[in-house]
């Protein structure tokens, strides 16, 4: 007798959840969640998410629905993938459907403002005991939709687990590796955002690959020492995770951070770059949640400050380049 | 009374010797040496490189002369700013002038072929007893000439000369470094050449960003791998002098490396595209001495493998990748 297949459930129709959900559904049987039920209409009877991949073909097998209920009541595994301002009430929603032990994947990449608290340990808050994990990686939505060579994270401390999510997830064009670094992958995800604004600046003041180059290596540095401060594996912020969505994030147009940081860079102020868009950047808010979480580790990150500088505190981008060249340490690992 | 000022000679004119003379110009007396007559005469009369650096103009006080005795017997510190494979006839030909104890920086990024020696061992082979280390980072020539903000690695074992060496190329936008470890940087600069061939040919295939940053996140690891095999320190390979010049390399289109990549990612035959170029691609050489290296320490090197095949063996970009795809490698950091 065949075990029965594991179902998924993905709670979120933005260009990353619709993306997870048309990989996992190729290999096992796979729902959709979206809150509107027109964009669920329309997803039905086009196959296409036209808010979020326009052009990009869903698979077949894909399930939609805006029944929380449905999707969440028969899944064997959770993939959440809402903004972290939304996080915790979508997750105190879910709680009610999701049966126990069911693993629940984040996909977001930010913290809770007030609490500072990472996406894991708010799955554990609203859903005890269920095992918490997060996908992570330079995964660019449209890029993996279009079945580019890439490769990316699970993170889950369990390894039955993680090998079981790393071959639903999985597709020929799509290396899938596992972590069990849980932290360290978390917070990886939440300074890159960070240090993408401050990439996007770089580039929007015109300078070239040399100064990008710096700033990200650079920001690698300070993003390990606040994972390493919080319990991360430094290897995790050299792989894929760290380093590699890092670059990614800091490389793509695609990105929202990287384009918000552009657009600063080219002097624009933060209210008019926020009102131009229709899509979150995680970095914007979370920053401050970064800097007061390496104050409290006893952390340096001068580049999260100056970010934090420019999107919240009026400063512009020119002044914050010059306050991160003027800095006086001149051993590079000190 | 004042000590007397430290005298750098810089010997070759290509475009980052003449890029470090430049900077060293400014805060010390230093000579720049160029084989060439012609060359040398156009430079002091235009005070511009036209050959390497056409539209930059020369700092006025840098000397410029053809006579290796002249720049050579009174220097303080000596740069070599030759290709890999000249840069032994050039020490031996430099020997004959260098005064005692004076150190000597390489620029040059490559092996030498038949022995594998790194360009400080053939300092050590040539000019004995004098101190070798190298400048290294994310340095594209003409992005500093322009005074854009970018950060620099000295690499030298004595902490007193790592320090006045800072002090002589240091400028207001950039910021240079010190790190003892002449093994990790030597081997990451002759590395990253490599891994810039092969992020070239993702491009040229026409992939993203997810597809180029995981190829840098896993070129960088195994860059880390060889250079640790070999003495390296690790963070070095976190560093401006590992993951920086990695990410600027493999970002620039103004590195040969990687056009050299791009052009064989997008079909054309090696032999085609080296007869097209008028500079040397340090990574296309460079690449089986590093394979061999990788061979002698016992270190897997799946992406310099495929980047010899193309380069040396006449396998096709395309099935270079899938090589590297279909690996059986599935957790990140075995």
């Amino acid at each position: 007798m065949r075990a029965p297949e594991i179902r998924v459930a993905v709670i979120g129709a933005g260009s990353w959840g619709t993306t997870v959900a048309s990989l996992a559904a190729v290999n096992t049987p796979t729902t959709l969640w979206a809150r509107r039920g027109d964009l669920v209409e329309t997803m039905r009877s086009t196959r296409e998410n036209p808010d979020y991949l326009a052009g990009f073909r869903l698979p077949d097998e894909l399930e939609v629905t805006d029944s929380m209920e449905e999707a969440v009541g028969s899944a064997d595994v959770l993939v959440m993938a809402v903004p972290s301002h939304g996080f915790r009430d979508i997750a105190a929603e879910a709680a009610g459907s999701i049966r126990p032990w069911v693993p629940v994947v984040s996909l977001s990449k930010g913290l809770e403002r007030d609490t500072l608290k990472r996406m894991t340990e708010i799955i554990g808050d609203e859903m005890p005991g269920r095992p918490a994990g997060l996908m992570t990686g330079p995964n660019l939505a449209k890029e993996i939709m279009a079945g580019q060579p890439a490769a990316s994270v699970v993170a889950i401390p369990d390894s039955t687990i993680a090998v079981e999510l790393q071959r639903i997830l999985s597709q020929p064009s799509l290396r899938v590796y596992t972590n069990p670094d849980v932290v360290g992958c978390e917070v990886a995800g939440v300074v890159k955002n960070v240090i993408a604004i401050a990439a996007g600046m770089i580039e929007g003041m015109e300078f070239g690959d040399n100064s990008r180059a710096t700033l990200i290596t650079r920001g690698l540095a300070e993003m390990s020492r606040l994972g390493v401060a919080m319990g991360g594996d430094p290897y995790t912020f050299a792989g894929l995770a760290g380093m590699g969505d890092l670059i990614a994030t800091c490389s793509s147009s695609q990105s929202r951070n990287n384009s918000v940081g552009l657009q600063l860079g080219r002097g624009k102020s933060i209210e008019e770059i926020l009102d131009s868009m229709n899509m979150v950047a995680e970095g914007v808010k979370s920053s401050p949640s970064v800097l007061e979480l390496a104050r409290r580790y006893g952390v340096e990150m001068p580049i999260t400050e100056q970010v934090v500088a420019v999107c919240h505190e009026g400063r512009s981008a020119r002044d914050a380049l010059a306050a991160v060249m003027a800095r006086s340490n001149k051993s590079e690992f000190d």
